[in-house]
C-alpha cells in the first residue's frame, strides 16, 4: 500500500500552485502552435559564437576552477563587472553589496523565505508578476495589490493600521510584468516617501530596464535609496535564460541573509555559466549583443502593433510599451480571457490569461501577449488566429 | 536611518544558521593551508577535453535550444540516461520518476520545503550531513538522531507514541558522510521494515555510491521499496559539481510535487548544463570518467590511511571506508576538535569539527577528514600537520 502522500504535505506545499505558465509553455512545442505565451527570448539573440570562443577560452584557461564548486555569493570578476554597470546608473555599491542568484526566481524566493511568516503582508502592483506572486503563495503572505493610479501611501497607511504593515513592496518599475508600464519619477518617489515614511523595504524587479525601444529613463529605486531597497536583476531576457543567472542588490547586511538563506538552498549557483558570462561581459559583448537585441525586439513590437491595428476587431484595447516584451491587452467588460483561450487553442495560437496576473482574483477580461520569442510571419499570422479567436468570441 | 533588518526576519531566517564547512572553504583559498575540509573532487577529475569537445557540438546542434529556458522537470535525454543507469540497478522507473534539480542540495531544501511543517519530526542517521541538517534547521524541524547501533523501530515506536511521527528518515546508505559507514543488507530492510510499518518516506541520498574501492554493494533502498523511497543523486562528486545537476526519483505523484515547489524556487536546473551532462551520458564518458576517479581516489584514500598510521599519536582512531570522499576521524574522550581546529589553524591545515553532523550536539570529539581534493604532497604533509596539531592539544 503506497504512502497517503496528500495527508502529509506541509502547509506550504498545499498552497503551492502550478504555473499555468509552465503548463501552457507544452502547447508552445506544438508544431502547429503560435505562442504568444511565455516570456522566451528570440533565439536570435543568443550569441552561439561568442559563446563558443569564450567556452573555449574559459575551459583552457580557468577550467580547473570555473568547473568546481563555487562560494555561495558567487564569482567576483561577474560580480565587479555588474558592480560597474550598476555605479555608472548612480548606485554606489561595491561587489559585497551584490549576491549572484539562480536567476531572479530563486531572488524572489529567497527575499520571501527571508522576511515572510506565513500570514505576513507583501504588497505589490495589480497586476504583477505571477513567478512573484506564486513564491508569496507559497510562504502564505497575505498579498496586497495596489492598482495603477491608486494612492500607495493611502493602503499602506490603512495596513499599517489595521496592524498589517507590510514586510516589503514588491515592484516591477520598469516594462512591468505584465502591465507594460512605467513608473515616472513622481511615482518613483512616492513609492520611496512611503517606504521611508513606514519604515518598510522595497524591492525592484528590472528584468526588463535594458529593453527600451523608446521614451525616457527615470532612475533605479535603488539609485535614489540605498538602504530601504533591493534589487533583483537577471540575464535571462538580455543574454542566456538557460545559464539560469541573476542577482540582488542590497545593503551589506541585508546580502549576508540571502547568503545564509541560499546555502541552504542550493549551495551556490552554477559556477561554470557564471565564469562565461563574465568574460563575456568583460569583452564588451554584452553591450554589443544587447544593442542588436533591443532593435530586434523593437521590430517585434513595432510588427505586433501594427498586426493589432489592423486585424482587432473593435473593443479590443491594448497597451503600446516603451520597452519589454509583452502587450497587455483587455478584452470589452464582460468577457473572459478564459474562454477565448479555448477558441485560440484551436486555432493554434496561445497567450496567458490575465487573471493569473491579478493577486485578488480579478482581471478575467485581460491577457498577456509576447511579442519576443515568434519570428515575424508567426506575429502576423498569429495576431490574425487571435483576432478571429476574438471575433467567434464576441459572437457567443 | 536605516531599516532594522533584525527586527523583520521571518522566523525561519532567524532559524537558519552559516555553514561551518562554507566558512572554511575560505581557508582553503590561503595559499599555505592544506585543506581537509569540504567534500570538493579533485580537479584531476574533470574531463576538460570532453567537456570542450560536447559543448561544441552542443552549441553548434542544439544551441538555440540549450540556451533558451527549459522545463521544470528537466532534459529528457539526461532523465532517459539516468533512467537507463537507475534500472540496471534493480529500480524499474520511467523519466516520468525523475525531476533534475538544482544539485542535491536543492533537492534537500525542496523535500524539506514540501513535507515539512515547523515542528515535524525528521529521523536522520547520528551523525549526519551538514546541509542536510542546515535545510531542516531552516523549515524548523524537530531533528532526531539515531545513532549507529540503535535501533530504528525502537525510536521510531518512541516518536509515533508520543504524537511525533517522522515525515521523512533521511538516510546516506553508501559511504555516510561523515561517518564513511555503509549499510548492510539487514540494516537497509530494518529501515524500510520500520518504513512501512509506520508508513512513513525514506529518503536515501546516495551522493558516494558509485565512488567504491572495495566491499560489497548492497541495493539501493528504492530498488527494495518502488512506492516509499525518495531518492536523491548528483553529479557534484562523479563528474562536475559546478554544473549543479542533481535529481530526485520518487513514485509520480511525489515527483509532481517536485515540479510545483521547485517552479517557484528557480523555475528550472541550467539548461546548457543537463544537455552537456546529457550528451556526456550519452556518449559514455561518465562511465570511462567514473573508473579513473575512483582509481584516483583509491590511490588518495590508500596514501592518507598509511600516513595515519605512520604519523597519529596513540588514542586517535578513525574509519577506514570502502568508498566515498572522507574519513571520519574521532579524539579521545574529553578533547575537543575545536580546540584542535585553532592549532591546526595556525599549522595551516584545515578540516571539518565533527560536532556540526550531530543534532544532538556532540561529536565534540569528532572530525571530518576529506581526502579527494588535495594532491599526494599535500596529503602526506597536511596528515602529518595534523598529528603535529593533535600532539600540541594532547599536551595541553
Amino acid at each position: 500500500m503506497a504512502i497517503d502522500v496528500q495527508s502529509i504535505l506541509s502547509e506550504s506545499a498545499k498552497s503551492m500552485k502550478a504555473s499555468e505558465i509552465r503548463a501552457l509553455l507544452k502547447y508552445a512545442n506544438h508544431p502547429e502552435m503560435i505562442s504568444f505565451a511565455g516570456g522566451m527570448p528570440s533565439p536570435d539573440t543568443f550569441p552561439i559564437e561568442e559563446l563558443k570562443e569564450i567556452m573555449m577560452e574559459v575551459l583552457t584557461t580557468e577550467g580547473r576552477k570555473a568547473l568546481q564548486y563555487g562560494t555561495t555569493d558567487g564569482n567576483e570578476v561577474l560580480r565587479e563587472e555588474l558592480v560597474k554597470r550598476y555605479n555608472k546608473q548612480g548606485l554606489n555599491i561595491t561587489k559585497e553589496n551584490i549576491i549572484i542568484t539562480t536567476a531572479s526566481q530563486q531572488a524572489i524566493d529567497l527575499t520571501t523565505r527571508i522576511f515572510i511568516n506565513p500570514g505576513d503582508t507583501i504588497m505589490c502592483e495589480l497586476p504583477s508578476y505571477l513567478g512573484a506572486l506564486q513564491s508569496f503563495t507559497a510562504y502564505r503572505a497575505n498579498v496586497v495589490g495596489v492598482k495603477a493610479g491608486e494612492s500607495w501611501e493611502e493602503k499602506t497607511r490603512e495596513l499599517v493600521e489595521a496592524g498589517k504593515k507590510p514586510k516589503f513592496i514588491y515592484v516591477i518599475p520598469d516594462f512591468q510584468n505584465p502591465a507594460g508600464t512605467t513608473m515616472n519619477l513622481e511615482q518613483r518617489k512616492e513609492i520611496l516617501a512611503v517606504a521611508k515614511k513606514y519604515d518598510i523595504l522595497v524591492v525592484e524587479d528590472v528584468p526588463y530596464r535594458e529593453i527600451r525601444f523608446m521614451g525616457q529613463e527615470y532612475p533605479l529605486l535603488s539609485s535614489m535609496d540605498s538602504e530601504r531597497v533591493i534589487l533583483f536583476g537577471t540575464f535571462s531576457k538580455t543574454f542566456v535564460p538557460s545559464f539560469r543567472i541573476g542577482w540582488v542588490i542590497a545593503p551589506k547586511e541585508i546580502v549576508e541573509k540571502y547568503n545564509i538563506a541560499k546555502q541552504s538552498a542550493d549551495l551556490c549557483t552554477p559556477w561554470f555559466d557564471q565564469a562565461v558570462a563574465a568574460k563575456y561581459m568583460q569583452k564588451g559583448y554584452y553591450e554589443t549583443n544587447l544593442k542588436k537585441t533591443i532593435e530586434l525586439y523593437r521590430g517585434k513590437r513595432n510588427l505586433m502593433i501594427e498586426c493589432f491595428h489592423k486585424y482587432m476587431p473593435e473593443g479590443v484595447t491594448w497597451t503600446e510599451p516603451e520597452g519589454g516584451l509583452f502587450l497587455f491587452v483587455q478584452l470589452p467588460e464582460g468577457y473572459n480571457s478564459r474562454d477565448l483561450f479555448k477558441i485560440a487553442m484551436e486555432k493554434h495560437v496561445a497567450f496567458v490569461v490575465g487573471d493569473v496576473f491579478f493577486c485578488d482574483g480579478k482581471g478575467q477580461n485581460t491577457m498577456r501577449i509576447n511579442f519576443s520569442f515568434m519570428s515575424d510571419e508567426k506575429i502576423i499570422e498569429g495576431v490574425k488566429r487571435l483576432a478571429d479567436s476574438i471575433r467567434e468570441l464576441f459572437k457567443k
